[in-house]
């Protein structure tokens, strides 16, 4: 029976992909990717793209980076609408998401307009934050340490309780919200415990060690997280 | 110049390995593998038996699970030297860890033993958790939600803010506290927004979804994790 498969890329690098995501991506028809702008280029695919094999079709799909939930809504529909028509016609169907699929992923929104009409399986990746501790060599947690994940965007009082209640404190999306992460570190004497890495294993990543100097006015990355390591020395 | 290679074998499945972890094991001359039992099985060795070259050299070692941190640190000095004299003799080294080496891995402890005296590279892999939730395809996280992970083990009062303060919650190594955590659970009236799943990605696999049956006397595997969706319905 046909299938549509989820498949986490990575972050970045080609070989961050798991075999079962390399394994999919050789079974499919078609491939959907996700375009950030229109005509633009998608990341995803170029990730999988030296796994690829020649006679894969590709349909490219724009999905609006917008506040306009009902128009972010009208894409979804309409590219779960033709994702639904390829399986239930006998295709297998593939569509990339960068990281894990699971964690802030349009995919989700695919997913759940799809789950309950055909068969579906989803691929883990591995998430920024994942390489860039990897990258790094320092440990997000040991023993009986804990983490947590919150994006820049997250209400001011709930990353408040993370930089205060957790060892490690993952911050997503930074580029957006900059100067207000950077006092609320700052207010918490973190700034040289984190670490700022944009384009995560890709050719352009870079890598900044305590932000003491970071200037918060300037544009980074939308590809950038940080790492708030409070028991560690970075 | 030969190296060291941690590399994170994800949570059981063999497919689940990255291809840059396939890659490594390929240009390896010896793979350590940790054993919890003296002569114990490796699960680490046998996800990723399928991708060993056949002259490869496997030096199982033992790394003992007590709570006498001296008896641990013995164990992980030797493996070091061992490790150490090898790369520095010409070899290329590697090690395989469960899920992810930067979150809760033994390695953690080799690489601190190690990063200074030799060349050492991390290969990420996916965690236990990221592969529960692309297997129930419920997703951890969207837009502004946040998610922290915790140790069973770690204090209540940590635990508390975590099931208070964040959309989902990953709980580790539950099996050694189950009663507390239930307890814990249902004082927030959340067993029934709670998954567990024993052995993920593995063939014994086991998923129960929804706590309030779960009897929390009885011995549950070692691999088992919950996640809380607070705000999912499951």
């Amino acid at each position: 029976m046909a299938k549509f498969y989820g498949i986490g890329t990575g972050p970045g690098d080609s070989d961050l992909l798991t075999i079962r995501g390399k394994k999919a991506l050789e079974t499919i028809d078609y491939l959907y990717t996700p375009e950030p702008k229109k005509k633009g280029k998608s990341l995803a695919l170029s990730i999988v793209s030296p796994y690829l094999p020649d006679n894969l079709e590709i349909k490219q799909r724009h999905f609006p980076m917008v506040n306009d939930l009902s128009v972010k809504e009208e894409a979804w529909d309409l590219v779960a609408s033709e994702i639904l028509e390829d399986v239930k016609s006998g295709k297998n169907v593939g569509f990339v998401t960068l990281g894990d699929p699971m964690v802030y992923s349009t995919y989700s929104y695919l997913l759940e307009r799809l789950s309950n009409a055909i068969e579906t399986e989803t691929i883990p990746g591995i998430s920024s934050f994942s390489s860039m501790s990897n990258i790094l060599q320092i440990p997000l947690v040991m023993d009986e340490e804990t983490y947590s994940v919150v994006p820049a965007t997250a209400d001011e009082s709930v990353i408040k309780t993370a930089l205060e209640t957790f060892s490690t404190v993952i911050i997503m999306k930074v580029s957006v919200e900059l100067p207000k992460i950077k006092r609320l570190l700052e207010s918490y004497d973190l700034l040289d415990s984190t670490v700022l890495i944009s384009n995560a294993s890709m050719e352009n990543e870079s890598i900044i060690m305590g932000l003491t100097d970071l200037d918060e006015t300037k544009r980074i990355s939308y590809f950038s997280t940080m790492i708030v390591y409070k028991t560690r020395e970075i």
